[in-house]
């Protein structure tokens, strides 16, 4: 039997992980957890996901609840709990208010769950995901960030689109901060297993845009829509099923870094990394050129200031 | 290649469906029709859903449109377009309104699309059925409504759910209105192949409040978490799925019905149909005891008077 | 962790199952038992199987063995070993040695893998069901011989040809023995949830042929191509899956009676019975005609008569 | 509506195939196309598979057919028909009378189904895919053959294990010639994008054994269990459905070179190729190191010798 516990259940992308896993039939369980004054609302999603469901013959129990002892016994606990980024705020007017509302999940987590993989979806990932580390006292390996494996998708599909090849044939990848300070491996990018710097001979690419639309991705969806929704909720299902299945695949993850990748401590960054049923398995030694490294080492600094910042602030 | 157009794709009904459809990989192209108004909404969805598709390496064609001109070639075309029930609406304050929309939308269609299969979601469904046959000046067969497969996916479920038996062996139907007067085909209900009646020796089973809840089940998720979302879509993808894979399931749609069912003319209500690419391939034929008799007889009458009323004011 | 073993794996039967469960990812690991002289060539199906699952990037363990101890911690053990029966053969002549066989496996599975469940599919599998019953000591429900499903999958297939419906609209059954002595469930049989006796006013259908079909169909594939291979392999791993995944279906398998028919005790015949993880969760309530029941009892005595010179030979 | 046509369909890889792409749902119709004195045997093996695909209620049509009418309207055809090669056999031995047999089908191609796409894996393969295109007429972009994209998987699967990553995340690939001068291109094997080079420093692995085992791999399966199976199959049947979703992934085919490879000209050789609805949409460049050149071209004279003497004697 295989659990797993969402908190921030009735937020846009917490309802639709709990959807996305429901109707691939991955898991036994899901815990949709808010907290009381939502209850309600995770009940009703849990009977409109009952009647999708049906329409499939999908089998899969969903248990909104608001008490902590329903997430005992869960494999992994996602937490996408927080407030959003508005106009006008600055860093830290997010990242403090979200890091009390993470700290508190993951120590209640430590105490009802402690056997559980944690991870992070609240913003600013990479900070978050170093205050789950902290608030939890979870080994490296089960607290684990989701950010980067969303872009890397939105690179692999912008180059797929663009040459007209089938997506399962572009292995690219986006590393560093979730945010402003991405950085696209694309010294490391190939084309059906042909380096991108050879591909490019044969087609047109204009590398510079596509680079420059992949960090305005995800506010061009909100200026649209209002909200990114499903991209954010199909990369958190996916990091999820290859935990479950113990699949063994590379994902681009927020991790804490102390030493893997040189000159870098002490920081959750988005990195490769093998991911098994035991979380992060393996962080996959990179290659950069001088570039991407430079570039790796701002976002380096920049999600340290505020991580420094955050966690001075909760006193961990 | 099979293409699907969706009118009314920035709603939450249009744009499930149109996530439904592209990541199962049922379809090559979905045309998410909007008003001029709603396009840049509908491409922000687009890019949102992309994003998803990437993460699983699915690839589907989805153009965000207000131009009619896209219609043309579609296989199917929903419209799912319209407004909503407010609260002290009278049944023609809701009719009337949508009627025109569905009116003027299968006009169009009947002028760009005139090979596709019109069906209909919006409310109130039988009625806008007749609306959307007479309007388009399509055959019946190929213009269907869709509510009461839904109920019969919730009834069906109760069932399993009550008895601890996969969803898949129970065999139940809801015809008549897909409203208040709704008709659950309990006289020909099996559980495994076993009829109803004789299950029930065995188990504990509140026939008359599985009912009441049925009836009550849109209502209750809508007062919940705000509107019905994941349970109408993915009824409304079955349906176009077996419509494109040609596979001959019989579900219960709302069909114009003149003389199929005894004393029953001049009406679209839920009937179990055979499905196939030509739309409805066959009415199959219904034995009611007396008491759904006299039921659907009633939801006759009820859609009857509103259809008349509506395509009075229409001129139609 | 899910391990199911399966013994006779490089006969036809064993190896397709092998290679049913695998490519369908239901279960972790498949232990493909034989005897010592034929593991070299249970390595080579593993071998070619690991080359077709690289092609689907599916991940499966597949130990080829001849080491009781590997049956250890087994979910199911398949017993597919035995002797084919050839022209001229008297019941008997098949039902001896193959008892020897299955008795021999039960007996190692019964302390090898105490809390496995058994399937057995070695023919005659009525009889032989109660010799893997009485040899392992196991209780009735975790003792499943696998025959009227590929009966009753036939029928299902010949009335959704015959009629141009989805298969899955037709609720059908074949109980009594897997062999002469089949009992066609016509009185209970429905399309589309429509009594047959109903639906065969509208379609032009000569049941008495399709029975006669039926009761050869295994014959009539074994003179065009020598054997059943992918048939019975399905309705096998069908029914392991179901058992896997818990899904509660009600599938047609050979259980051992002891009242739950009236009239018929100390056999095991086809009866439909609800599957779980336990294996037989509940045997279903039939109802049958006076035809029906007049045939069954027939499959019975002739079922109850091999099982007895069977189990006198074996001294069961 | 989409058909494909196998020629030798009762032979081990054309059964196999054709219930590949039934059960995976991938086509409409499949003709299995046998000599006259063959066709009760495939009859056989329709009627088997249709019992298998009752179980999962899949519907596909399968023709078992000798009539060379019914190959009209096929997207693709596979030629597996042919002898196998026996001890003691020289190259030619085997390839003369294939080759009769292969020219024979492609010419009855070319006349009811000019608009296919010929698969061949009959072999040698290599030089059976220049005999089918000189046979048939057709441009070259619509004859492939089958045979390095096996090789290729086995290689990833190889990798897969021995390093305990997913497969999906292997790239790897091999070409030239499907025999003794297959070419595994090591230089451009990367493992989640990261370059074996790179790689091979954290894990431990004998990529000399590696490649040695991936030479022996059919004889191999061949030595243990009579035939290669499953793994030729899923590979065929791989290719078959990438056409057919038109889905532009790079797989080794063998394509008849003229030019696009320096130095190789007129000859058929496994490359990675773009594959589309059209068959080879784009020949992928290469980029091998000295000693993977060497070993090309030395694939390249082998195969193109054979075929010289094949051609010559079959006046093409």
């Amino acid at each position: 039997m295989v659990k797993v516990s969402i908190i921030g259940s009735t937020g846009i992308i917490g309802k639709n992980v709990a959807f996305t896993l429901a109707r691939e039939d991955t898991v036994d369980e899901i815990v949709m957890f808010s907290r009381p004054e939502s209850v309600d609302k995770a009940k009703g999603e849990t009977y409109d996901m009952y009647d999708a469901l049906a329409a499939r013959d999908i089998d899969c129990r969903l248990t909104p609840s608001c008490d902590f002892n329903d997430l005992t016994g869960s494999h992994i606990i996602l937490i996408a709990a927080g407030i959003h980024r508005e106009k006008g705020m600055k860093r830290l007017d997010l990242a403090i208010p979200n890091a009390e509302i993470v700290a508190y999940y993951s120590q209640k987590i430590a105490e009802y769950a402690p056997d559980s993989i944690i991870l992070v979806a609240t913003n600013p990932v990479d900070v978050m995901t170093t205050v789950a580390l902290k608030a939890s006292g979870f080994k490296k390996s089960k607290v684990i960030g989701v950010g980067n494996h969303l872009d890397s998708l939105r690179l692999k599909n912008y180059f797929s689109r663009q040459i007209d090849i089938n997506s399962s044939e572009v292995h690219t990848r986006v590393i560093g901060e979730h945010g402003d300070h991405m950085v696209p491996l694309l010294s490391s990018t190939t084309i059906g297993g042909i380096p991108l710097k050879y591909f490019v001979e044969y087609v047109d690419l204009d590398i510079r845009a596509l680079v420059e639309q992949l960090k305005n991705a995800g506010n061009t969806i909100i200026s649209k829509k209002g909200a990114t929704e499903y991209g954010p909720a199909f990369a958190i299902s996916n990091l999820m099923s290859t935990i479950i299945t113990d699949s063994h695949k590379v994902l681009t993850v927020s991790s804490f870094l102390d030493g893997e990748i040189e000159r870098v401590e002490d920081v959750s960054l988005g990195v490769p990394a093998v991911i098994s049923k035991k979380g992060v398995a393996m962080i996959v030694p990179i290659h950069m050129n001088d570039i991407e490294k430079k570039e790796f080492y701002a976002a380096a600094n920049t999600v340290m200031d505020v991580t420094d910042e955050v966690l001075a602030h909760l006193d961990l």
